[in-house]
């Protein structure tokens, strides 16, 4: 059975589906135990559908023919991300697994960098010549060995020098007229990625243009391989997972989650909380310089984590709209004016919305318990000017950093929220310590000391 | 030209990008004008190329010819997307564009949700029987009138029922023997699609099969269409958005960011701000009911907002990569206690970490400035258990929260980093104050009123 096109039932699918889930935490021999218990055919099934890690794991610890025979199962692409996946000693040892042929291709493979389209592409596809005929060129396909390979949708036709001079679909060639040359029936203008092309950039293409495979050329025009839309799949999964998780205020973890070692998940997770810590011991410091105050008119101190708080999720709301319209290319960084229009108008119509809540919670806590004396209105005021004020200004920091981080070629999705957080922690305060001095503390009596 | 393997030239893919860019901020005449300047073949390539929203308010706008034969370049699943996109009142202008065929294929497509298998399969592909021989089945697909259509890899073979009973590319069936049956070389266990699967569960199947197209079957095993693995590139990175957005407190925007208006984007952000400035109110209440306290002992009003900002940043960091992990099925539902003890150990190491600069923060100050006293090492201390209480509690509740909401049948995207702010603040505010009332206040002589 072809591996690439072999297909599972859905009852099969349910038992592999249960060994999937329990193979995070089961021993190496415990893996290779339970792999025995399968039918070859399934076994071989389960080991394809595992990632480069763990399939980099599996190999390692089996027996050296069984080793031999999954790692041939391979494409090449999958092949060279296995061995990417291994560890430095056991690198050579897998790759003297390959047949020569093989195995230059995939020395070639792992020249690339993983994240850019040469280290996504698999090094073979259907070639035909321009001068073929298409009943030449379907005789010619059919001679060519059957290969335990990905099935590629295209044939690519290419010149003596393996410049890229067309493309057919299998189906188009079937459905030309037989005595047509290739280059008569052959579609001239293709889509084509540049080997070093980021992985990030080359999602978009499959999207916009419908297709399920891009030719990869190297600087002078020469084919090197093909990227097709199952592994865009993935691509796409793992650069939203990293941006979720940057945002998080966590360094991307580049494995499922039961799959990263306690000390690890710490040790991503540890930094950027440091970061926030020290940058909260900033309000520390600026509360310290207004304790006088805030402890002379108790009722402003009650009110600090709300202000904080609506300035925060303000701005991490636009941060992370502007971070991902980034990413996903629909915003440049010559809109950053379009943005600050919108944030501005946005950001005053949302501080004003909830500054109205704020003043109504003031006035029925005043109706209801009377706690707030004769200038509850002056009470009132000082919060919703400055939940205004915060949350129209932490939407604009926001909007803004991001562009500000893409400017210094930054990847705005890392440092972006605990900045912003921190950022609008502290202007925050000083907000609302501003509106407090202006409106409340000259000219409200202050609490008698006890 | 084939529309769905037309492609570009890379010079003109850049004048296209350009009106892309520009494309959010034109009026729609201005769009057409700009099309009109464009040859025939790239317009209609620009029209490809845009989502289903923009076609959908560019057919609205063009002339009555035009926007039939645009239509009409469609593939169906794309055709019905702009239907869907298009408001109620041009819904039935644009059906009425379709011939009949299509219009019935339309009319189907469009009784699936947008979000299931059925909403996104293409209705058409390419059917073989049985009992053809290979010969046979080349001859009947050539002798197939060449569709406008988007082209499909797989062949499916099909009964006189409309059941599935095998698939074969269109490579392995040009290398098979030619007289053989059709079900002879065709592979039957298939992995398929039920016609009402939610788009997320069909991802995963796409990268760990490595396929490029999977069948969707209704109930009773007959198939309906095929979901093609460029379809769900756009998927995946749809829903990656929703739940970045989701997960930053706004609702899902369902369009680029400046396609959105201000007026609707400021509805999506105010929804979750002001569930979160209610939920910050609480916090103003605790602190008041602690604010005697707090004014005679100043410096523990100083710290407030970092104790709180240390739970609530180490839960959204729990709660996000939890959230993550359920949304890519790395984690299920009775994974939780797994979940639970991780994050226990990971809490409390990480609380632990902070605690000590807490420590050392409030020890320098000390040195530094001596703004503590006699008993800056009962503040230490204070500060310091509370930051491993709220870490650790911070890191519970966001990893388990998630697992409560799934359990309720809720997103846990949605609700998630609200609450899980909400309830950190609080619930920090408590164990501050708790820590304070046994180590702090007891032993320590208030600043004296001045």
């Amino acid at each position: 059975m072809d591996r690439a096109e072999g297909q599972l039932t859905p009852e099969t699918n349910e038992v592999l589906t249960d060994l999937k889930a329990a193979w995070p935490v089961m021993a190496p021999d415990e893996r290779i135990e339970s792999l025995k218990l399968l039918p070859e055919d399934e076994a071989e099934e389960f080991f394809l559908a595992l990632t480069s890690r763990e399939q980099a794991q599996l190999l390692v610890a089996l027996p050296h023919l069984t080793r031999r025979a999954w790692l041939r199962l391979l494409p090449l692409d999958d092949a060279a991300d296995v061995v990417q996946h291994a560890s430095r000693g056991d690198r050579d040892a897998l790759l003297a697994l390959l047949d020569d042929v093989s195995l230059r291709e995939v020395r070639a493979l792992l020249a690339y960098a993983e994240d850019e389209a040469g280290g996504l592409m698999n090094p073979r596809f259907a070639r035909l010549r321009p001068e073929m005929t298409v009943d030449e060129a379907i005789l010619y396909l059919r001679r060519q060995a059957q290969q335990k390979d990905r099935p590629i949708y295209y044939c690519y036709v290419l010149d003596s020098e393996q410049k890229l001079k067309g493309v057919l679909s299998f189906r188009q060639l079937l459905t030309a007229p037989a005595a047509k040359r290739i280059e008569e029936v052959m579609i001239t203008d293709v889509v084509t990625v540049a080997e070093d092309l980021d992985q990030e950039k080359i999602a978009p293409l499959f999207s916009a243009k419908n297709l399920v495979a891009l030719p990869v050329l190297d600087g002078d025009g020469r084919m090197k391989g093909v990227v097709s839309a199952e592994d865009i799949v993935d691509v796409v999964q793992e650069e939203a997972t990293e941006d979720i998780q940057k945002l998080a205020g966590v360094e991307a973890l580049d494995a499922p989650y039961l799959q990263v070692s306690i000390l690890e998940m710490v040790r991503k997770r540890a930094g950027w909380l440091a970061i926030l810590f020290l940058g909260g011991t900033l309000t520390a410091s600026a509360i310290g310089h207004f304790d006088h105050e805030l402890s002379l008119w108790k009722v402003l101190m009650a009110y600090i984590p709300l202000i904080m708080s609506s300035g925060g999720n303000s701005g991490s709301q636009s941060a992370t709209l502007v971070i991902r319209a980034l990413a996903l290319g629909e915003l440049r960084l010559d809109d950053w004016w379009r943005v600050f229009k919108r944030e501005l108008i946005g950001g005053l119509t949302l501080g004003l919305f909830l500054s109205c809540i704020g003043m109504l919670r003031v006035l029925l806590w005043q109706w209801l318990f009377g706690e707030y004396g004769d200038h509850f209105m002056r009470l009132a005021f000082t919060i919703s000017f400055s939940v205004v004020g915060v949350v129209l200004f932490g939407s604009l920091v926001g909007s803004l950093l991001p562009f500000l981080l893409r400017l210094l070629k930054l990847d705005p999705a890392t440092a972006c929220s605990p900045f912003v957080a921190t950022f609008c922690d502290v202007t925050g305060l000083m907000i609302y310590f501003g509106f407090c001095s202006l409106i409340y503390i000259p000219h409200v009596p202050s609490d008698l000391p006890p």
